[in-house]
């Protein structure tokens, strides 16, 4: 029997999932998870669909309730329970009760740290004004939701231009606003290379999207109630009725550097493929830790949920005694704005450029379903791969019509080590509804050899 | 120089893909294909696309036209011409002009056959009935849409609930005929399991076609103007306006076999990995082809023009002093029927239990997009595994939005060698428009571990 009692820190995907995982292995363990928001296990990737109306409830959105773990699963899940401090040397943390503001502490042998993510949000005048968001949380995204609800807003703008800020542009079309997207850097979506951007750009500005590159967010102006007024740039005034900070995360490892606990990447939390921090028995996982990345080589840091839930699982395994290691991540990713299609995975050719390493780039683009075939849409594909080995390093695919779930082709050639010609000799599945005969990913592996 | 003469028998994918890659490689050389047929590079399988009204015009399904491989490529292309015998002691083919009823013979130093596949049809009563169609060349596609324009059929019935059949099946009901599809074994698609199947059968029966299994056609019936009446089955009597039967293929291999090349699986030309048949000089690429299969690691005859294009690009590269072999196939191939998608690679659970592998299977239903994204589908995802090594040897997919080209992903994991623990392991695209956080391939994976 062990009788190791478990805290976790964070009740969403890693938290749960690694909670999860122990309680299916050791049924007699003592699990507490502490969460100082209001819900478990829920899609945060799913908001901008819940608010630009197209998922229907917010309760849709949530995998798994507090209740339910509680009684089907035997985990002790406290909402609304914040964390303050982890106290290494007793092996214990105090927590707060957010509802009855009262502080306690709980002992632990192992403890789980599954902090997450939260949005980078600028100290800048007026950025209190009731109608600023940033979206972390599935609260946050209520919020937003009512606060459109009550104040029906006609202007929206959305500072950042990653997937948060393209996914909430969409958003914000659906529900029939006038969107402007500003972005400091001279592209989109900075995962992406800007020759690949650029076709997400123009089609942005086709579909009504006012998009202002290379503009830097200064402040913002209220009206006299403390609603946003106006978002101010280094060149311009746009007025804004609800602004939507798309501007990246930074992991919540503040707790864990102040108990002692060693950051790395990026100042995620420091771990190595068990998902094992510097301290004993002490994890961490999701959002707030780093992962291995199977191309560099190196810890990064990825919030993504993807690799939360892997991180989840690989956690849970090695604290219920078990052996596991953290497979490694590309950065593999997706989205979309409206019709069109964005994916990557591995390097990109600025990260491969950066990284110092002779590499190679193609880019093709090309038809997906065949061409003859009704709405057959462009789809374009590039790779970057290393110059000696011909290996394939990254790819990038941004088209219509099924085009972008076909990174998983690139994500899984990379994993396997493949060269450009073994992505270019698979036996792919075509058929006309579906793809050419030569599929987009191996049409640019044909090209580059 | 090499002045080495280039003579190819038949100009489809196979044979057009190599004639064009020697031509790219070899400017000087004389390059012949006799094409018995009136086109050359074609979408075959687009036929049920532009029959069904879904593609405008047979235009559309032509690669590249006679006339433009001879003026764009210098590659003499000679449609209407049947070649009737290889004389292998003499180097040398006799050909037929079909429109002019006159042989000759061509010399040629390199022979490549390319004499593609023809459908299976049986010898029985009333097979010349007006409207009964097999599907082979564009022209038979052409033929059943005339057919269709002209007599405007108002029953019809398949035979044989394979590929064409599926396709079929979607483009009659596409022109609001009443469908009735028989098959003598007792499932549909043959290339999958029966559990995946008769998701397919039960899909295609709401959908109004009337599925007959485990029914041997027998004859037909003509009226007394010579058209189709009636297909008469061991069961029944079906009233029928226009036949299609889509019994499988044959490779096209007789011409090859009368002047002593040796065949090899399913009466397919023995090749080996660089296409070479058992002639010195003569290769054989395409549809009357063998091809090597990456999991049985033997010889097996697959007609499918993903198949085709590689091996005419291998032929190319050899037949112009180049080195290439055939990476080999997994039998990946895909399709719908309205809107359930279809697909496979590697090994089925019957194909594994037929080769005396030690093997489990995992089958799986979830959904594609996120379940509570709009439009969401289920997707079923079986998997064959190998039991000792836990190396993925085969999966099916069947499913809505998306669900069939992630056989790509397994196709790929095969193809590496992957085990069920490194394709659950793959950092795969994931956002709520596209997936699930573990891609369904990814949860059977897990399922099975």
């Amino acid at each position: 029997m062990n009788k190791r009692k478990l805290v976790v820190i964070g009740g969403d995907a890693a938290g749960m999932t690694a909670a999860s995982k122990v309680r299916r292995e050791q049924a007699e363990r003592e699990i507490i998870v502490f969460e100082r928001g209001n819900h478990t296990s829920y899609s945060a990737c799913g908001m901008p669909y819940y608010i630009g109306g197209q998922v229907e409830s917010e309760e849709d959105l949530i995998a798994r309730k507090p209740e339910v773990f509680r009684q089907k699963q035997n985990i002790d899940v406290r909402i609304r329970h914040e964390v303050l401090d982890i106290d290494i040397e007793n092996k214990r943390v105090k927590v707060k009760n957010l509802d009855e503001e009262k502080e306690s502490w709980e002992s632990w042998d192992d403890l789980l740290i599954a902090t997450g993510a939260s949005p980078i949000v600028p100290k800048m005048e007026n950025i209190d004004a009731n109608g600023v968001f940033a979206l972390s949380t599935l609260q946050s995204g209520i919020d937003v939701f009512n606060f459109i609800e009550e104040n029906k807003p006609a202007k929206a703008v959305i500072v950042g231009g990653g997937y948060i800020g393209v996914e909430m542009a969409e958003a914000f079309l659906d529900l029939s606003m006038d969107v402007t997207l500003i972005d400091m850097a001279p592209q989109l979506m900075a995962t992406l290379d800007k020759d690949m951007a650029d076709l997400i750009l123009e089609y942005m500005i086709e579909q009504q999207v006012k998009v202002f590159l290379e503009e830097k967010l200064v402040k913002f102006e209220k009206n006299a109630d403390g609603s946003v007024k106006s978002v101010i740039t280094d060149k311009q005034t746009i007025p804004a009725d609800i602004v939507i900070l798309g501007m990246g995360v930074k992991p919540n490892s503040e707790l864990a550097s102040r108990a002692g606990i060693k950051l790395g990447a990026k100042d995620a939390i420091q771990v190595n493929k068990r998902l094992e921090t510097s301290v004993p028995n002490i994890w961490a996982a999701g959002d707030c830790a780093e992962s291995f990345h199977l191309v560099t080589q190196k810890q990064v840091h990825i919030a993504l949920g993807t690799v939360a839930n892997k991180h989840g699982l690989v956690a849970g395994i090695n604290i219920s005694g078990g052996s596991a290691e953290f497979p490694g991540v590309l950065g593999t990713a997706i989205t979309k704005f409206q019709e069109l299609e964005i994916s990557r995975t591995g390097l990109s050719e600025k990260e491969a450029k950066d990284l110092g390493v002779d590499y190679e780039t193609e880019t093709i683009t090309s038809v997906t379903p065949a061409g003859y075939y009704p709405g057959s849409g462009k789809i374009s594909v590039k790779i970057v791969v290393n110059k000696q080995s011909q290996r394939i390093l990254g790819g990038q695919i941004v088209g219509f019509k099924g085009a972008a779930k076909r990174i998983d082709t690139v994500a899984t050639a990379i994993t396997a080590g493949f060269t450009v010609q073994q992505l270019m000799d698979l036996d792919l599945a075509y058929a006309p509804p579906f793809s050419t005969v030569w599929d987009p990913v191996q049409i640019v592996a044909r090209r580059i050899r």
